[in-house]
């Protein structure tokens, strides 16, 4: 049972889950036999310049500077499963001294200033989402480490509601603009699976990619201007507009730069009216295959609903797994009818079929357009309506997912996803060879039982896809399993980059893919990236050390 | 008359033109009266370091390497009005010693690799339609100048029809890869109004603006990945993705590089499928605010179509004095009856009027739709169906307006045109602010007659538009005009960046407007596109020196 109410699945009992997780992964899994958090793991002391905390503590008020414990393990890590490990099984290492809250740009500033002055490393932090060992301190790292907690920076500082633009402070957490935005009938549009907690200058510093990106953009189709605090001063323009070529844009440098570069304090976004229709939707296909050539036809021939995802077998069966115990006599029967009708009628297999989830948004023409269009579209693929309500139920597995991993960390199960994107002829390939390849390895490592590997599609371009995968296995009796699903998953990441793939979609390089940048850039680049960070911050400030940019 | 073919206007005679512009202009132009061109003026002796020129013959074969005196000049310019007013009059100054033309990605690394050695400086050089003295060489340069004429880089190396991606030459023009793709039934979608001379690396190098952006995006929505030869080497990566988030993207920054940091030797575009249908459009509206309202709404309310533009009054006649002799006494009769219709019945003032004009392309139901969505629009703003062949010649007229220009110029008229993007709501009065403080400037300077003050609507976003200005004047019996026209047009860039607009929407900056590079962006900014281009260009072989990057 999953504690709290925050999440659909939270508070209910899941009979199917336990059961069908043994028969996947051919493991016993015990539910009365747990691996104990023993959370928090030894918490090292702080190291803290004296004079540069007494400077410290004339630029900010005491409330903003904190050096307990356990905030300071929270903000030295995000939540990569070795992560997720560490804090709760083994130590963490190198984490924060010290966690300070801004709470104005001139603060930033006169921070950045201050590390300079004393020589220590500022790490910028958000929601602490990210899944790339981004927050994790450099074991090597002898200055003090501030970790800069952007959360009171969180003001929406102007809407204009004629040129549909918003500035908003760096440190504002999605849930919270979604929020503030719906107030006004507005809404930002950006929707990663982490809304729930990442901020905006997080989504910038990791070029992240929104779930209903097919209607408002990726991140950077949204932003149009933004502020940086950096070693150098504040990187700053006098007006933002709606497209410009004004030669080197440096702004654009901060898409993707994790903390190595500086502080991002705001930003002026788009903004759009709150949708006049917001509706879920789901169809069934017999196989994979189908429901990928429906995809490809939608992403060539339509204007794709704001997002359409699509679940292979095994994760679709891992979303019935986690069906709650159902509330009546009823409702179980109208899920054997339907479940007969499927099976038997339609003639799907079971262990072959898949669903794709569907989110429309728009105006009322627009979302029956759509509509219109992926149902004719999917027909012809053999596929089936499957009702707003089961793609409802996909979209709000999502964010319980990363709960779901804890929670299974707990009964040695380790779990977690990595992505790619990749052109639409290579995806099937891709896909297939990465789980190959992940089943081979397992068993010729005579690891125990079965390993669960499973993919998705989360985003269509005209170009390609993004691929999700999910990898977990049963850990009891290995003495380190975040290793063994370290090493695993980058022999997955080789595969992936000799099947066409990219190193990531929007999770990112941090410290967890960074070898692998030489494998996908050439000399050139790798120097020019030390070089520009050489430059542009040469006593390493920002010392996030991510890519390789120490 | 225009001479040639290549234009709609060419080969005709334009009875209604020069009366027009004598009484707009309020002076008599004397069409018998002509400033003769001189061109070519004085042509500089080239001064080649003869160690470096033996390695280049080394490097590629006699027919790759030239001299040629007018060659050279034509190399030496873009197309600004003092550029124009040099080669015909006076004198351009310093221009590339040599013109070489390489064939492959490996010649232009051998290039790059012996103007280090030799410490020689390379300006590449695509289409040569810049507008911000992109391509005049610093006065001061003692080195070898190279200009590095990409033209004979030009092929399409593959097309993927099934991802839609093709890889192209940086040399190739837009009218030849509109070509080629158009025979696969393809197109890329980018048509700058330079589309016949322009070249793909110079779209990237300019971040240049297509005309059919609704449609098909910005030249930097279309660019899936970038190939470029510098300093340090090949900067290039191993696959393109359809998105990626791997850490800095160093290939966002040759978007407005300007021939700075390297020469881009091709690109992996984004392509469609040819459009099943193309239609050209025009609405007349009574007033420019009627018109701009109009397009506010088209673009909040709809998907615009590829390409909306709406011209102020002066701009409208100005097409109309250009209408050809007419054909014969029933096309006269029609025109004058449509006249009589839209000012005696609909009530639109002369002076006052203007017109919208408009591309759709695409399936022909989005092609319906949105023509429905116009009109429907169209008539809620007062405005009044014109039909495709005012729409059609509107766009021609786009074509030859450079020719016009420089026809002009023989007749004692200077012009030009200059550009900015700008929030909506900031824009009417941008547009009253730049025209009237320009004819005001020009009074008080005692200048002869009027000047013409034009301005036109070109692209429209969600967040603002593109205005695009045309000035000009009469310059009989001022000894420098082409300094004064100057003088004018940066006391209008100074109005526009206060009255809320932007340095360039896609002209670039260039050595035009690089002094105006402190009044959009901080000191910290200014400094990191130094520093950036120090480490990565540390003896500035790409001695363009645009940005004041030299």
């Amino acid at each position: 049972m999953i504690r709290g109410s925050r999440y659909e699945l939270s508070g209910k009992e899941l009979p199917r889950f336990l059961p069908w997780v043994c028969e996947t992964l051919e493991v016993d899994v015990n539910p009365r036999n747990v691996n104990t958090p023993k959370y928090p793991t030894s918490i090292p002391e702080p190291s803290i310049q004296p004079d540069f905390l007494s400077a410290l503590q004339r630029l900010l008020s005491p409330n903003q500077i904190d050096t307990n414990g356990e905030l300071r393990l929270r903000h030295g890590h995000g939540h990569t499963q070795e992560e997720m490990y560490a804090i709760k099984y083994t130590r963490l290492g190198r984490i924060p001294d010290l966690v300070v809250y801004p709470e104005s740009e001139a603060q930033v500033t006169g921070l950045v200033e201050t590390a300079k002055r004393h020589n220590v490393s500022l790490i910028p932090y958000g929601g602490g989402t990210n899944v790339t060992d981004a927050l994790r301190c450099n074991e090597q790292e002898r200055r003090t480490i501030v970790s800069v907690d952007m959360r009171r920076m969180n003001r929406i500082l102007w809407i204009d509601r004629e040129n549909m633009m918003a500035s908003i402070e760096a440190g504002a957490v999605g849930r919270y603009i979604m929020a503030e935005l719906k107030k006004q009938g507005l809404t930002m549009g950006h929707e990663p699976d982490s809304v729930e907690f990442s901020t905006l200058g997080g989504w910038i510093a990791t070029n992240a990619s929104g779930m209903k990106k097919n209607r408002y953009g990726n991140i950077e189709d949204l932003v149009l201007d933004v502020n940086v605090a950096t070693a150098g001063g504040k990187l700053e323009r006098t007006s933002a507009s709606p497209r410009e070529s004004v030669g080197l844009d440096l702004r654009r440098l901060m898409f993707g730069s994790e903390g190595t570069l500086g502080i991002i304090t705001s930003a002026v976004v788009k903004i759009f009216p709150f949708p006049e229709v917001q509706k879920y939707g789901s169809v069934l296909f017999p196989t994979f295959e189908d429901g990928f050539q429906f995809m490809y036809d939608l992403a060539r021939k339509t204007t794709p609903p704001a997002s359409v995802r699509l679940v292979d077998n095994l994760q679709f069966q891992f979303g019935l797994a986690l069906k709650p115990k159902s509330s009546g006599a009823l409702a179980d029967l109208k899920s054997k009818a339907e479940k007969f009708f499927v099976t038997k009628i339609k003639g799907f297999e079971p262990n072959k079929m898949v669903v794709c989830t569907l989110v429309f948004e728009g105006t009322r023409t627009e979302v029956e357009q759509q509509q219109r269009d992926v149902y004719r579209i999917a027909s012809r693929h053999r596929g089936m309506k499957a009702g707003a309500e089961n793609g409802r139920r996909g979209y709000q597995l999502t964010y319980s997912i990363a709960y779901i991993r804890d929670f299974l960390m707990s009964y040695y199960i380790i779990a977690e996803s990595f992505e790619t994107s990749v052109p639409w002829t290579k995806a099937l390939a891709l896909c297939d060879n990465v789980k190959r390849l992940l089943a081979d390895e397992y068993t010729r490592r005579g690891l125990p039982g079965k390993p669960f590997v499973s993919a998705r599609v989360t985003q269509i371009y005209r170009t390609g896809v993004c691929i999700y995968f999910y990898f977990g296995f049963y850990y009891k009796g290995i003495p380190n399993p975040q290793e063994i699903y370290l090493e695993l998953e980058n022999i997955a990441r080789d595969e992936i980059l000799r099947s066409g793939g990219s190193l990531s979609h929007h999770h990112g390089v941090g410290k967890l893919r960074r070898e692998f940048l030489p494998k996908i850039m050439s000399e050139t680049a790798i120097r020019w990236k030390r070089e520009l960070k050489n430059s542009l911050d040469p006593t390493n400030v920002f010392g996030a050390g991510n890519q390789g940019l120490d």
